[in-house]
């Protein structure tokens, strides 16, 4: 079935940009400055400890993005990696994110936000929006899309989905994560039925709009295949975030229900199997995760249905 | 009971900012650029829209503290605000931090974090602790305590309180919010008795650690007080924060059980009806939240048991 066309705002952007690079890989970046590539470290300058490691951080994930970039269809930069290096690494993460989008690739925020109200407006001004100011407009992160926590229930992710809507961005809500601990509480069985991730999944799916793909994706983790064709069922529409591949486990030959509706609604994402593949593999660090992101391309598009 | 000398790390110092300044509240720094008091806007300077707006927030969040902040125990930011004015606004949150130390008061951030292994303890570094980097550490907020979510499992919680807990800071969780779609998921009848929250509840009580008060934290809405009771059953030694005073609608004579384990355990939180008193009782923006500042603290502080 083909959704591209019927889609809607980011749905239709992701989908668009699945078919055009022939991707489905997203490309996580998790910059420890301790386990840089040599080259970044040799381009930090900065006129403070944290300015150094933030320009050697964003050099690392700009030489991440040129190697393996061509082989992915999106980006999804862990903001606590940056936000460890203050505002110069609020900074270096906009340069990222910069870097990024001129090289044709979407931009996912993994923050996993979720709080009432006007938190939930500001963390939208801040990752996909701008922020109103007597100044003037104060642009956010310019992201297509961010992740959200869904605890504390569904007015706090109306408002975020509603926030990025307005922006033509998306939102990844977590509904069953890839981490051993999922089972404390995303697993826990229902009264009335189900699981309480089941329940996440319901929301999202209701959620959604759009005539395809849906805009409200969910963040499903790889190293539980087992629960992917559920996942589906519950949310036909539904683009699921697929991490967990490589470093933690997953299988990308696993996941095939995730691709039912089309190859743009399941995104594989992978970092750690990717930025170190070279000491795995040897090689440069650039042909290293060039290499291993060709490499899950492929094996994704060939799980894939016709997109 | 007296629980403040057997108490370790963030819980003891807690206890004895309560006891030295006579206060149970925290200032929610929730700073709206297009809300701020008007002596705030006068002092905006900087060489962009981002950094204008930053110095505002941050001349706003520093008077308000000079204000209220002597009938307060602690501060808490709410980072999405901060967020959204980029690097700039890092910097203000990092001075307004600042400020606040140096004014006595204890810094709570709230960030509502939660994610797995790698990425929880870059929150840490983040938040209390700092990064390693082949250049020499990068210090974080110096925050003494911060929000987090549980939905993703113990092993998430576990990272961040360890984390913490190594930098002598604490955590909150959340568990029982103030908004109204708190019902959606963390009300949620188990299979096997009880309700979400209570099992989350269940946790934090065991994740603590210290002789007195414990060094996890419970964020339990004071909207809906009828909680307040089980909550303490489930979590005796737990410090709660309640949120959602004034502005949401939640009285504090409500809240009487909270204090029960002594006046440190019952952490009261309120923002807009403090910053905002002037609006509605008229005054200067700083007399009126002093004046609503102390009455908060003398009406909480009169509920509480021997401390």
């Amino acid at each position: 079935m083909s959704t591209t066309s019927s889609s809607s705002g980011f749905a239709a952007r992701l989908s668009a940009a699945v078919e055009q690079r022939q991707s489905q890989i997203v490309l996580g970046l998790d910059p420890d400055p301790s386990k840089l590539w040599p080259q970044a470290l040799e381009a930090a300058k900065g006129s403070s400890v944290a300015g150094e490691a933030a320009s050697a951080v964003e050099a690392h994930c700009c030489a991440l993005i040129d190697a393996a970039g061509p082989a992915c269809v999106a980006v999804k930069p862990q903001l606590a990696c940056f936000e460890r290096l203050g505002a110069p690494g609020r900074e270096a993460l906009g340069c990222v994110v910069d870097h990024a989008k001129a090289a044709g690739l979407l931009v996912l925020a993994d923050g996993k936000r979720g709080d009432i109200d006007v938190s939930a407006a500001a963390y939208c001004a801040s990752l996909t929006g701008a922020t109103q100011t007597p100044y003037g407009a104060v642009a956010g992160l310019g992201a297509d899309a961010f992740t959200a926590n869904p605890y504390m229930g569904v007015d706090t992710l109306n408002v975020l989905i509603e926030g990025a809507r307005a922006d033509d961005a998306g939102v990844f809500v977590l509904v069953r994560t890839s981490n051993p601990g999922a089972a404390d509480f995303e697993d826990l069985a229902l009264a009335d039925g189900g699981v309480l991730w089941e329940r996440v999944a319901q929301a999202v799916d209701r959620l959604g709009s759009g005539g395809g793909l849906s805009d409200v994706g969910a963040v499903v983790g790889a190293t539980a295949p087992q629960h992917v064709a559920r996942m589906r069922e519950l949310m036909p529409r539904t683009i699921f975030l697929l991490p967990g591949i490589g470093a933690q486990g997953g299988q990308v030959e696993n996941l095939a229900p995730a691709f039912a509706p089309g190859r743009a609604a399941g995104l594989v994402s992978a970092s750690r199997s990717i930025v170190f593949a070279y000491q795995e593999h040897g090689g440069s660090p650039a042909d290293a995760a060039r290499a291993q992101a060709e490499l899950l391309r492929d094996s994704a598009w060939a799980l894939g249905a016709e997109g």
